[in-house]
């Protein structure tokens, strides 16, 4: 056999111990499927003491992580540290620099920087390689940009943050609101102690402008992204998604149309009956519809010590085999120029739920507003009544501009008879 | 750019027009993908006329496909014309003997001889790729042997037959007859005019022997799967599962137990609520455990000429991309030697469904001889009263040995009031 193939990992945390544990445990499996051992050579971690479960101390010990990039025995660098900047950033570019290959799990580093750091690995032939970067455990990387290339990808959309998908779900099944439930979902472990990262979108955002960079053969564009959460969301809302036939996930969405690239985070109505609908809990999944295969779906857990070690050891399997992909599937030179679409230019259907006091000519006002915006009505639904009181109103659209539906919805908004800030979610018929 | 790599298609049908047919559409995304131009350069098929809406008469056309390995422009032979022996074998061992790596789409080729094909490719250090020989469009093996690596596999399943999926689904439904949706599915073209392959199970085995291979890092052997197909279920028993909380799913299952490994093509009852039990339709999906990644599922079209070209190519692109995998993950020397296990000992719950005389002691007798064969009972259904006359009744089972549930089952068969041959399911916790 080989030379083994010797890496070293940069923060031992939930991934890295995982990590670790893995290519200790599964050590003979991997040494036959990658052709060599593969080994820890060194590694860096804020505290030297915890025990991970594996003997560490005869490994070369680096208190600063930036210094794995130098170290001589290292064949390729691990970066487990997190964050689009500081030391993650700062190690993946010393390594490159370095002539090392590099494996990261950092999805927020290759969100915000991957279009330089890819031209740093590109221009020194050297693989960047970010499975454990999107879905976690599911392969959804390698089927993108290897199993799927043949394909013209029309659309990639994707249920990316299991910490949103765990709260809808609860919140679905129990009847509960959001945040009761994301201060429950805290206490379990599930979301974090700042939780904004996952529930504000920006986690699902980072992994979709990955996803739509190889669906769509460019480099990543974070800042087209558009980024809504879940913290508006409300159980009402669920119950009456249900009643329509439709569930609300949080999805990522990007999409090729003839004006160009569309990539978007938000709650969506989606079928009942759609595949992406039944993904519940912690499970992530993504779809990919390409012109020759059609609609693709990869369905697992995206997130924790396993499955995102399993990812990572994919990837070292592939530089052991010496297995190399350009970052976005191909050459700098031959990536796609096309243009992102803003989420104004945005069509499509959208359910509209409004708290309007139960009198005389509130619909007639809301409807007018809607026809004044060029903006069809699908269905209305309104639920008991209460002269005087507050009752919800539910309206559904076909299909319309964003642009227009955020000019009307202002105005029904400022209508005296509307009580509350509207909930506008956007249905997609996956 | 490089020098493009040039291929010699053997089998122009279905799905070697189809490949044409994406090589000629989207051959600028499959150039910057695979790195450099992959062209069609000579070809072999029955009928030189057919309009295959690309022009072929530039090619050097072959009549015997044998010939094409020998073709002095060729880089790569892509075997399209199924069957396990006759000329897809002779073409694909003489390719590999020529020097020249292969792709194809021919699982029975695989299953029946694929340990010997390996040993040929592999002596050679050829790549032998065979992504479309498995689930279609679905990126099956690649997730497997490539995405999965790091992991120990306990389980791999899937729906592997998109005519038998189609023929239950339109069975359940409908509440209509086997006999009556295959004779339509034939009408449709969804089942062939001799189905046998299809309904029989045979094709669903060849590709899980191929599964099982790659999962647990083996080479193939289809002698060792146990084959049922689906002939036998009957509307009644799609009905009852439903009421029972299960789909009836024609199911190939690999796993690998202390004993060694099994694997069993059969129709299964699963819980509704599981993913594997909403794949509908023509759909096939692949799900697989792994110790590290958990549960991952793959869903997508199992057949047909866009899904199965989507495969082929993508194949193509590894090797103009030099990309290689040994085909069954590892080096021949290190592959898995676990023993296969029989269906004799398989254990697992069974749904038991007889027609019986509606009379005093019959169930008596029936769970009489469970009692001797040590079987437990989970569940019993009666349904309806009619003394003297015929009503089915349903046995659910806890986990029992496989060889005494048939033992059981041939003395309930012979009781004089048991008046059907006893419709027995087994039930898969998936």
């Amino acid at each position: 056999m080989t030379k083994p193939l010797s890496i070293a990992v940069a923060g031992l945390g939930t991934v890295g111990g995982g990590l670790l544990k893995l290519l200790s445990e599964n050590a003979e499996i991997v040494a036959a499927r990658a052709g060599r051992p593969v080994v820890v050579g060194a590694v860096s971690a804020r505290d030297r003491t915890r025990d991970r479960g594996v003997p560490l101390s005869t490994l070369r010990w680096y208190d600063d992580p930036v210094a794995l990039a130098a170290d001589p025995g290292t064949d390729v660098v691990v970066e487990l540290i997190g964050g689009s900047d500081g030391p993650a950033r700062a190690l993946v570019e010393a390594a490159l620099k370095a002539g090392k290959p590099v494996v990261t799990a950092n999805k927020a580093l290759l969100a915000v920087h991957g279009a330089a750091i890819a031209e740093l690995a590109e221009a020194r032939n050297l693989p960047l390689a970010f499975e454990a970067a999107v879905a976690g455990g599911i392969p959804a990387i390698k089927a993108l940009r290897e199993g799927l290339a043949g394909n013209r990808i029309r659309r990639v959309a994707g249920i990316l943050n299991g910490t949103c998908n765990y709260i809808l779900t609860v919140m679905r099944e129990h009847k509960r609101e959001f945040a009761e439930v994301l201060a429950e979902a805290q206490k379990l472990g599930y979301a974090e102690a700042d939780p904004s990262f996952d529930i504000d979108g920006v986690d699902a955002a980072h992994k979709l402008a990955i996803l739509a960079a190889l669906a769509f053969g460019r480099p990543v564009d974070f800042g087209a992204v558009h980024v809504e959460g879940i913290r508006e969301v409300s159980a009402l809302d669920i119950a009456l998604a249900e009643e329509l036939g439709y569930r609300i996930k949080l999805l990522g969405l990007a999409a090729r149309t003839e004006a160009g690239i569309s990539a978007r985070v938000h709650p969506c109505m989606v079928p009942t009956g759609a595949p992406i609908a039944r993904v519940d809990g912690v499970f992530n999944a993504v779809v990919a519809e390409g012109d020759f295969v059609g609609r693709v779906m990869l369905e697992g857990r995206g997130a924790g010590a396993g499955p995102t070690a399993s990812a990572v050891v994919a990837d070292l399997i592939d530089l052991a085999r010496g297995r190399q992909t350009p970052v976005w599937g191909a050459a700098a030179g031959l990536l796609d120029g096309a243009p992102a679409v803003p989420m104004e230019r945005h069509v499509g259907a959208y359910y509209l739920r409004l708290m309007v006091l139960d009198r005389p000519g509130v619909i007639a006002d809301v409807t007018g507003i809607l026809r004044d915006h060029a903006i069809s009505l699908e269905a209305m639904l309104q639920r008991g009544r209460a002269p005087g009181e507050a009752v919800p109103v539910v309206l559904t659209t076909h299909d319309c501009e964003e642009a227009q539906m955020r000019a009307a919805l202002g105005r029904i908004a400022a209508l005296d008879s509307v009580l509350e800030k509207p909930a506008l979610i956007r249905i997609e018929p996956l």
